[in-house]
């Protein structure tokens, strides 16, 4: 269905259907439509298809996916076993998907009987989403002294912060990670300005990052992926903040494709390039990003297409000649070597290992 | 008009009707359309409009202009300077504009009477076009000893060539300056693969750049601007070769919009970055690319909509909301730091101004 009035988050629990709803992030910023996921093989589409994307978005899809199989199995721990491992399959670069999982199949193993695994599933889901939105807000509090601290050199002139793919409230539940900082700021009153990256192929900068920072009335502008290097250049860039689908334990950080060539730039310039993340998506077990993180390869259509409106209805147009063949490499490693910060909910800190586990000391 | 079969140069001259045509290279890849210059301003709106785009065919093309504006002004000096003026101001980053039609008021200023006038007009804008073929000959052969010294590392395995934009024979005249050493090579029975940038926001890269290679038979992949860092960290490119609008004679590098980020990777990731350029293309005044050299902001609407073909006909799609801003610059700077050599019609150089005066020792 569609709607007018965009709803607060991208997921939620319509209590009187008990079923979830999700905004279709396909058809922004053009259409709003709102999607059920009833069957718990919904969850795992709705994610193959990037109706929900964003690392903590795509966790607590797959926490609710858990809770709507336990509803459909009945009690069978089997067929929940059978569907968390065909979830966890849905896309292969988010590390949440795998945590949102596990943490949903530990809290599942204490319930007994078929009710009792529904009501804890339901929960744990709902508790799931809400400490992302705890998460979110720490970030933006932490983030927040970062774009002062320019605001203040700058001496109220706007803060350019540039930003790649969607980091916001659209990619979590709320707030957003990238974009918590400069909600934030912008609540409290500073001037800034966002550079929104289109983010080729799919275009979550401009038709998401774009469509939620205009709801918000955050000023912003729409560049080609290409631009940052010349922007940062020229001075017209502050810092750079970008969300993250997985970072390891070390620091190297994998993100939408093209975020390692805007790192590259801010070192060249001397330009500040944070990364802002809930603790949900470190990998603490893997230790070399560039090497061990797999990059998810989808479907070369998304690249040779692009979607839009012709100002009537949504269409898809054929760029290239329709002989040649594209690749559609969804995401880069950044090597933690040129990464200045981690924003996360415990505080700021370096990309190293042993900064990182002093602000999570209980991780194994 | 539309043709069924593709001309072998995007500019020449009709004979019968003694006007001017050239392919109409916004409707490429989807249509291929032919259109006349009749009248010189004709000409200034080709260039304005990138139906002919790329430093040697705007240069070529303005030569042309200044043909047609011999004839229409018949004799009459002063409507040929203001001619001439009008054109240099059509675009401001490509130096082969300034230069070419510099060239063809130097070859009037020779001339008696209308008559003469037009006739060495037509000659000189012919002579400039077949010095342009003979370039990027030149340039083929040069930039061949390059893939042939990877090729024999690589054992026979497909060369891999990374290339931003169209510096392809729809830039110039024949074979291109950046995909030259690659037609070359590929006549020469030498395997390669081209990846190809999109080149956001006109997708010169996925409409041109894979058109031309289509039709001579060159493996290539489109990719998205933001996927040339991740091919580099993972061993997929062998050499970056690109074009460029305008190079100092301190070899700072002006070309699309992107290049930077691409030389930045290359950099980081020990990979050769070549540019390929005719000697037309450098300009021997300016010293500081990054201050010196114009950057074209042109219309935001080229980033915000996007076209391509329904299957049916060519149409334009909005990609980001109706009400957010978007910038569009066309080029930015790369520092002779980041470049690895020039190919150019005398041989390759190394990027300082010593060595490119080395190679062009008659230019002040």
């Amino acid at each position: 269905m569609t709607s007018k009035t965009a709803p607060k988050r991208p997921i939620w629990l319509d209590e009187s259907t008990d079923t979830v709803r999700i905004i279709d992030q396909r058809r922004l910023p053009h259409e709003l439509t709102i999607l059920e996921l009833a069957d718990p093989l919904d969850a795992v589409q709705a994610i193959k298809d990037m109706c929900v994307r964003g690392a903590p978005l795509i966790g607590v899809t797959a926490a609710y996916g858990v809770f709507l199989a336990a509803r459909t199995a009945q009690g069978d721990a089997s067929a929940i076993d059978a569907f968390c491992h065909t979830l966890k399959a849905a896309r292969p670069t988010a590390v949440n998907l795998v945590w949102a999982v596990d943490r949903m199949r530990k809290a599942l193993s204490k319930a007994k009987g078929a009710e009792a695994q529904i009501t804890i599933a339901r929960n744990e889901a709902a508790v799931i989403a809400e400490e992302e939105v705890e998460n979110c807000r720490h970030i933006g509090e932490h983030g927040l002294a970062l774009i002062e601290a320019v605001s203040r050199i700058k001496k109220g002139q706007a803060v350019n912060v540039l930003t790649h793919c969607n980091a916001g409230w659209l990619a979590c539940v709320e707030y957003g990670t990238a974009t918590a900082p400069i909600y934030t700021a912008h609540n409290r009153g500073l001037p800034i300005h966002v550079w929104v990256d289109e983010t080729r192929p799919l275009n979550q900068g401009s038709r998401l990052t774009a469509w939620e920072l205009s709801q918000s009335g955050v000023a912003h502008t729409v560049i080609a992926d290409n631009t940052g290097g010349h922007l940062m250049q020229h001075g017209l860039v502050d810092m750079v903040i970008v969300g993250t689908d997985r970072t390891t334990c070390t620091g190297d950080v994998a993100n939408k494709i093209g975020t390692y060539l805007k790192a590259l730039a801010a070192r060249d310039n001397g330009i500040p390039f944070y990364v802002a993340l809930p603790s949900s998506t470190f990998d603490w077990q893997l230790r070399d990003g560039l090497r061990d993180i797999p990059v998810e390869e989808r479907n070369p259509d998304e690249m040779r297409y692009v979607q839009g409106t012709d100002g009537r209805r949504i269409r898809s147009v054929l760029v290239p000649p329709e002989s040649s063949p594209a690749a559609n490499y969804a995401f880069d490693v950044t090597p933690a070597r040129l990464v200045t910060g981690f924003i996360t909910e415990r505080g700021i800190c370096r990309p190293t290992e042993t900064d990182i586990r002093r602000l999570f000391p209980e991780k194994k």
